[in-house]
């Protein structure tokens, strides 16, 4: 791992960003969104498994790119574990350049001390030097928390979770930060998996019937409350577009009856999502939690691998996006009170300086969030710094979310970040349109306090 | 202000990119499309007002950014200019990086020797040191329009404009060569504001009744050529999109005579729109006046902005725009005849290499226009070189527009196209793609020359 | 030319990139997609003609840019080759900064020995001096073939072609390995020009009546064995979009029926070019055979050029292009069946990393093929590689294409690739993202390894 990675080879501005980030590069870690599962902490004495349940069975990521190139899900998902392990350290190759062969080749450095490229000739040395480290209590997950010196951590859980294991953790004593955001698209999109199921946990949950819009709206906002008095800040919505427009209270009813009759109409999803997005901007309004929304995934294109697999396993696929249009409504009813703070983000880099930085460098309420998912790279972040910031302003963005299930990966992922956003400042400052005081501050902002700003943490 | 400001900071680009732009930093500057008050230049003793007046209240590219992060307007548009101009200084860091935090900072340098960074703590210094220079007689605006040497200013002046402030300035014997330039938006868009007003104007200003289109039509041909006699040497169109396709001549008199009762129809404008950018290509052909087009932005996004502060307040927002097809009819119609010269802008990047280089590259009577109004900034200009200039080719761009009513923005803007010019070329240079023969020549064209021939002046 | 030429004037990337691309500067070129007529190698001793035929004539990435700055194609197309050549040579400067400029740089130099730039004044020398090279025996197509050192040339055939040049190549006992390329647009896209002379070609060529739906699929499975016999291993496709869709057997034949009849609906051939990229897909899965899809020209969009002088006179120009949704019937059918290679084309840039790499991340069938036609620039590779490599990974791309018609410009081509290749791979070692070990192997792929895979040659 060479100290100076990922910075510009120009020797002034590796020198400057150098500098820069070492002014960062120890900071606590601020994650404000991702999707660690809290059961992981709950347990005291929780620990990853295998290697293979670290590094591959849980992520799509690395999945993904094993099958693209013909390898079967079953040998990467199901078997033997030091199997599936050699099968990934044969093919580690497929992963040069890209951000997984970044975070894999640093957390194997610098969380499990291996140095060394896996490949078919290492991969049972590695398997067993990887596993050891695993099954020793200085790799309990509780630990690593610490270690990596997260000062917070936000989850992503189902407007119907109880969160007993947020409670478990706070029972527990422990001091480690971690925080639910209240996700409710399993009962606001009609369309998703088990949307019935889901409003009838929602009903035990909330320990009312849920028979109307009313009493819908009502579970919400008290499920709001109970995750707000959990240590929430924030919610978080995915919808196929951001499209959002408020509908008549007997149009609203009437989607609402049809669907819970299991009779719902073909556009009666889409019109309802969008809907609901304006209900969820009001009660972030009244409620203070910040509001983040998500468009633009395509989920499980590839219906084969849904069936036999099931959700996230790599064949979710962008779609281009619209916000100025599918915002307005929105926008117009709430974009400027105050209290409302709404954070964006995209699969669409075509929005970044068409749309999202032009609405984000007018509407108070607006905040874009960090390159997100296949884009959350090297590439990806300069190509968001260099069509965002000159339009919306450093201060209109929200910092950086690492938004990943792979624990292990956190670091690297702020790893990443710091340094390009050191980089980023020192080419401004070799070029003379920013100062060195400027930098020094604006890298401190990028790396923690937008972020906390942003989710008011 | 370092001399090498905004040059790649590669020790061998920079070197090549300072000779070039040393070639061209103090040539005259030609202003070929903009949007300056002509009537700041009738009255030989005008000046700006106060440092808020100058700075602040009229650019919306710094109020956008202030509003955005929750000052409100009023604070900003009204109230003591003081106050205004103290909010201004307590909240420059929100300029870092943005061009409006470069153009900001080489206008209170170069125009007016303030070299600090405005903050809360010299605020009062600085409004009370720009605010003597501001009434000094050597800062009324036709000194400093000599003083920035400037060739050429094209304004922006409605269909119905009287053209007065240019006659004015023309009888003053005021040397300052100030042209205007014909944009008939308010009458040939049928959902202008005032769309009535404006014809019952334009009906006043031919000095005839406008009854039906072939009157309408007749008015406007007066009015180029009107425009014409007054020195303009180009018309500028906005429309949402840049559809083009004729009507008939009943459809067309069906859809004036609705208008003209105040009953259009949903899809009058529009229709109405593409047809009327057909007319004005054939006019164009018959009195040579250079046609330009600027579609793609969704006025006035934010209607609370817009009912209490009216039009140009930052809520303007791109929308995704196309070419190919829509331009499709009137590229058929007049694409291939040379009489006809065609400058196309756009708020939409996927464009330039997908389908405006593609565009400007085969049809002779398109030119490309520069970056337009978010992307007139150092990164835009960038993205532009990159996208538009291999496909394209630089021969069928047309130079440098500021674009701006910041008049003191002007030697500013033009000082990032040059510079930003210079480095591109030098990075061609380095990489052995052209020569320095061939870069010697192109910054001269990229300066001056290519925006004179575009615009005809 | 410079031996650095094209590499980043950093000194370490500069040092690196040199050192990668010296690995296969000399490698023999693979060039399994383009537009070479195979007849230029049919006879032993062909050659070229005039300077004007070579480098002008047939190129109309040369003559669009010609016709673009008012010089009537009349002029270029027709008339005295050696006034042409003068044109050529007096607007040589129109092509500064292009891929044209370089192609043609190269060609000049490094096949005829000529270093100067191309001007008014050397164009009467420079005709003489290439006309007498042209004219000798060692600059016979075969003669350049062997010198230009390539190993496998594809060329792209109509399904009703009868390979007689590939049969005459052949039966000389010439070594060339010159394959044909099976593309069936002019008999599957419903609205190609001569749609039904086309069919009637089949016909002949496969000696039966084709009269339904199934004759027409017997005769291409016929003609597709014909191809592979003939050395084929590839198909191609273009398409305005990449719909794909199924229709019921009886659509199939009513739309089919009504095409014979001449009688087709408006929505007829976009309905049957969707279900025939899926039949095409099937057939490939039957015999083998590598299908490319190259979707999104608008053709012709100018109409007055094409009816006075045809296809391909640098009037077609790209549109908006989507493969997430348009490609799903396609990918749920067949998008895990490894006996499948499907090698995706866009002049969409916006789908890079939106859409294209995440598909050809996640789908075993799929590769992206290299940046194509206005984007085979060295800007166009910087932005492929930016925008697909880290997320679709290098494994999932296909080499390079040349897909040229100028047979002269496959050296120049190849090169620029290399050089794009090896700087880009040098950028990723001064970062430290890949070391040197892996980017000498990468070279290799990029350069000869991933193409020949890609194409099974």
């Amino acid at each position: 791992m060479n100290p100076d990675r990922y910075f510009s080879p120009d020797p002034s501005t590796r020198g400057i960003a150098r500098e820069l980030y070492q002014t960062v590069a120890t900071l606590p870690i601020v994650s404000p969104h991702g999707h660690v599962d809290p059961r992981l902490f709950a347990d005291p004495n929780a620990t990853f498994g295998t290697p293979a349940d670290l590094f591959i069975i849980p992520d799509h990521y690395v999945t993904r790119m094993l099958y693209s190139q013909g390898i079967p899900l079953e040998s990467l998902l199901t078997g033997d574990h030091r199997k599936i392990w050699k099968l990934f350290c044969e093919k580690f190759y497929l992963f040069r350049g890209t951000p997984s062969g970044i975070w894999l080749t640093h957390e194997l450095s610098q969380v499990f001390g291996v140095d060394e490229k896996p490949s078919a000739s290492n991969a049972d040395r590695l398997f067993d030097s990887v596993s050891d480290k695993l099954s020793s209590p200085e790799f309990s997950l509780r630990q690593l928390f610490e270690r990596f010196n997260i000062e917070v951590l936000c989850t992503t859980d189902a407007a119907t979770d109880t969160l007993e294991h947020h409670q478990a953790i706070k029972d527990s004593g422990w001091s480690g930060n971690i925080r639910p955001t209240f996700r409710p698209d399993g009962v606001v999109n009609l369309d998703a998996p088990n949307w019935k199921a889901n409003i009838e946990k929602l009903e035990q949950v909330t320990n009312q019937p849920i028979t109307n819009y009313k009493s819908f709206i009502q579970a919400l906002e008290q499920r709001r409350i109970f995750f707000k008095s959990m240590g929430a800040t924030a919610t978080d919505h995915a919808a196929l577009t951001p499209a959002t427009a408020e509908l008549t209270p007997s149009e609203t009813e009437t989607i609402f009856q049809r669907a819970l009759k299991g009779e719902s109409k073909p556009n009666d999803a889409a019109q309802f999502t969008a809907h609901m997005l304006m209900e969820m901007a009001r009660m972030s309004i009244d409620d203070g939690l910040v509001m983040q929304l998500h468009p633009g995934s395509l989920r499980n294109h590839n219906d084969i691998i849904f069936q036999k697999f099931g959700l996230d396993k790599g064949a979710d696929i962008p779609i281009q996006t619209e916000y100025t249009r599918n915002l307005l409504p929105l926008l117009n009813k709430y974009g400027n009170n105050t209290n409302l703070s709404l954070i964006l983000f995209t699969l669409d880099e075509t929005t970044y300086s068409r749309e999202l930085a032009t609405l984000a460098g007018h509407y108070p309420v607006l905040k874009l969030g960090p390159p997100w998912w296949f884009h959350d790279s090297l590439n990806g972040m300069a190509r968001y710094f260099d069509q965002v910031m000159e339009t919306a302003g450093l201060y209109n963005t929200a910092g950086f979310n690492d938004d990943t299930r792979a624990f292990c990966s956190i670091p690297a992922r702020h790893d990443v970040w710091r340094r390009a956003s050191a980089n980023w400042l020192a080419g401004l400052v070799v070029r003379h349109i920013i100062d060195e005081n400027d930098a020094n501050e604006m890298i401190q902002d990028m790396a923690v306090n937008l972020a906390k700003r942003a989710y008011k943490l």
